[in-house]
């Protein structure tokens, strides 16, 4: 069966800083009609970090929607305009105070395809100089440096939930695997 | 430094059928005032399913909020007051019509902690009676099935995109080394 779902009427239903919020009336492949509601986000950019000795710079971060602080790799939300490179790179100098000249990709995914538009597009700095960390206001996140074994480790026994970092380390570990 | 963010006023914005939008005031570790706007969600299920001959079950779906069909493990939002073993169940015999009576749990995942507060929680399937699919209203999904080495090419090539997919196969390939 085709599928598809074609846009009928466009209704935003709520505009915030951080996302948009539409609830669209739609056709559905059997010509019914239907009603979608989304979140229209710009996209994220996140950043595996390693060091020469194999050690990963995590940030610890509360996180409101989930009430409680997560572990996780240094991310944020693309500007309006903003190349996802340029976005991760500054992320990077942000949240760890670490300025790249040049970070690898790591792909995209899409962490929850139901009802949110956002990508986060993963990268990889293994070549940085210790600049200044420079944090958004409002913003507050205790940098957490480990051997990449024991962040591993956390995926391995399920400890690590935040969706991007645990495919970053998948990815990363599938590419060196390839070299 | 102690990481929290106090909600001082809760804001309903949107009152939505798969999730409900806030935008609440709330209080800095600085002190200071703040907003946070997020998504609240009840949580997903997803399940990564193989039978004898090592073959996964996927669907794919036209997924609206990207704008394109996306290959996936079945998977869906958990009802009010449902357990999510339960919801699992459900939705792999409402999209592949599979009845399952025993399922194994895979984690937990957060798939975008910076403003969903949604929880997918991960099962594997192997043991289960063919049945017959039984998708909700307004659902169309095409079952594909192919080798578990054929999916695990495509998210080492960086093929498969949707987080819960990589995350499940991930999992269930750490958990199967353990044994």
């Amino acid at each position: 069966m085709e599928l598809y779902e074609k846009k009928l009427t466009e209704n935003k239903v709520y505009s915030g800083r951080i996302f948009d919020v539409y609830s669209d009336d739609i056709e559905l492949p059997n010509g019914k009609t239907s009603k979608r509601d989304w979140v229209k986000h710009n996209g994220g950019a996140a950043i595996l970090c390693l060091d020469k000795e194999n050690n990963v710079y995590l940030v610890e971060q509360y996180r409101y929607s989930v009430g409680r602080v997560v572990l996780e790799i240094p991310a944020g939300k693309i500007d309006k305009g903003e190349e996802p490179y340029n976005s991760a790179i500054r992320e990077l100098e942000e949240e760890l105070g670490f300025r790249a000249e040049k970070i690898e990709p790591l792909g995209v995914i899409l962490p929850t395809v139901g009802y949110v538009s956002e990508k986060i597009y993963l990268y990889l700095a293994t070549e940085y100089d210790v600049v200044k960390q420079h944090l958004d206001e409002g913003e507050f996140v205790n940098i957490v440096k480990m051997p990449l074994s024991e962040l591993i480790e956390k995926i391995e026994n399920f400890e690590i939930e935040d969706a991007k970092t645990i495919i970053a380390v998948t990815r990363y570990i599938l590419t060196k695997n390839k070299q």
